[in-house]
């Protein structure tokens, strides 16, 4: 059996908690031997919903007690700093000390954020460690690279985005020689903002990728890229708009199908393959948004996730530590870096 | 009767040209005496494509000859530079020279966008002419300002689209004391990169707008704000997105409906209704995005409009002129510059 690769999960974190991240534990524990859950928050609350379970093996889900939540409103900065007994700094610390490899939460984004940079670590040589969330597109996901706190990047972070991204596509999602393109306002090289403008030669220049240029937003549902870069606010204007665009038309669509007995009709006839047809192209549902480029994976998922994808989001942990992920990133990012391979050596 | 408003049609722009402009051309004139459409473009295709039609008031329509034509693909700068007597700089000259009010094209945007502010010209004390196309929302529309060339613009900028999308929403789309909000990547005021942290405070004291903060762009779908502001890059990514998510969706519903005997029969029966649901919400049936801040009015329709569109972008150009818009942008440009409307009053 390979060795376990131990997964810290946020049971305070998220609309569901901690209902859904503990049954996400058992269910994980179950299918797989080689995953250790420790779940952190508070000992009694996490112990009642565990008693509901039974059959599933105890030895591999442990719990670490946290007294306090970090609430989404809160000020994450502040929150971080002051709440040293919440879930979500006790499950960081827990990472840093490597004690766990991963931790998972559906708690606070901007906590989880901060947390992550703060207690866990940047890897050696990485600038910036960007959000990834995964995307639907018309052909599985695309990974949206970043959608984190990092405004106002530099071309030199997002070459970083570029390989980090390429890095986890081709070794956790599993697409070989991922498609790489950078989010632009048209499709021809002159275009872009000054930041694209100066990011595109480095990335047509960058080993290792497989960049195919400027990507139109109007492009990126259709998958036409695997691997989709931008600055964060861009990022986030792009997760967010997937989202309103998505949900304001399917309630377009509900009214649309009560205006006549002959639609209603039609309507009933077709609900449940039009509601699995809309739930593959919820951006919420493919959850798991892995924060890179720190010492330890971080993953954050949709404040709503549901059991299943809390699960995924562990597995997705177990692969980005059995295929080394952050060694591979680690070394790529640095070959880039002359100075910093010198020191390294030199060590 | 009220004094004739002159627009001008490009009769060889966009996909559908000449069919669609000269039959908007038509209607128009056929509804509304108070207008008169110069159609610019081939002499003898233009004459061939009105000879399909009779009964409407001929003395309405003028055709100004321009030989040439601007392509999609042609570098708008170049072109317009090159192209003297193509239908779009022929007829932005017609608006330049006063000899019309106004020019509607479903042409190459950049060529539009390139000739309406070399040719035209910008209004006193306007910066940047921002392009603002109206966008479906589950409420009905809303102005996207900018979308146009403008990347990398500054906070003031930013005000000066902010009022002038008031202007037009309230004038010409007729909502009285429009929202006006700032695309940012949080609802909470210290959020933003360094462009809305600096552009925020100045709307905040802005004097005569409905400032309501910032909008995620998950809400804009859902009509939460009737000016939408931004930066032209973050603009393109939001209307393309719009379009990319929607046809998206669509067509994965539609492969959803496909899936069994009980689905296809209320695929059927649903049809219609789904049909002309989606076409509400679908960005370029909207088509008229107005080029504002020139000394005359430049409205680009979407390269595939057809005659509909164009006749409501030619009425767009009517209740523009006749309630007075361009002075009222001015009059409003000119009144938080106190150096250039003491300049003003010594003239």
């Amino acid at each position: 059996m390979a060795e376990q690769v131990r997964v810290v999960v946020d049971a305070m974190g998220g609309d569901n908690a901690p209902a859904e991240p503990v049954k996400a534990a058992v269910e994980a524990v179950t299918e797989r031997q080689d995953i250790k859950v420790i779940l952190t928050g508070k000992q009694d609350v996490i112990e009642g919903e565990l008693a509901k379970y039974s059959g599933y093996p105890t030895e591999q889900i442990q719990i670490v007690p946290a007294s306090e939540v970090i609430e989404t409103a809160e000020p994450p900065v502040f929150a971080i700093r002051k709440k040293k007994d919440s879930s979500i700094v006790v499950g960081l610390k827990l990472v840093k000390t490597q004690e766990a490899d991963a931790f998972v939460s559906s708690g606070s984004t901007g906590a989880v954020l901060v947390g992550g940079q703060v207690l866990v670590g940047r890897s050696k040589g990485v600038e910036r460690p960007p959000l990834a969330p995964l995307i639907p597109t018309t052909k599985g996901v695309a990974l949206l690279i970043d959608c984190g706190a990092n405004v106002d990047a530099r071309p030199s972070h997002l070459v970083q985005f570029a390989k980090m991204g390429s890095i986890y596509m081709e070794n956790v999602v599993g697409i070989k020689n991922p498609k790489v393109a950078i989010v632009n306002n048209g499709a021809e090289e002159e275009k872009g903002n000054a930041l694209v403008k100066e990011t595109f030669p480095l990335l047509k220049e960058c080993k290792g990728i497989n960049f195919i240029g400027s990507i139109e937003a109007r492009d990126i549902p259709y998958g036409y890229a695997d691997v989709v870069v931008c600055e964060a606010f861009v990022g986030n204007v792009i997760l967010k708009l997937y989202e309103g665009v998505g949900g304001a038309l399917i309630q377009k669509v509900k009214e649309g199908l009560m205006t006549s007995l002959k639609t209603k009709i039609g309507a009933l006839l077709i609900k449940p393959a039009l509601k699995s047809t809309l739930k593959s192209f919820d951006a919420s549902e493919h959850g798991g948004a892995p924060l890179l480029g720190l010492k330890g994976l971080v993953v954050k998922t949709h404040g709503s996730a549901k059991a299943i994808e809390i699960k995924h989001a562990i597995f997705q942990c177990v692969q980005f530590k059995q295929q080394k992920i952050n060694e591979k990133i680690a070394e790529h990012i640095l070959e880039d870096q002359p100075d910093k391979t010198a020191e390294k050596q030199e060590q």
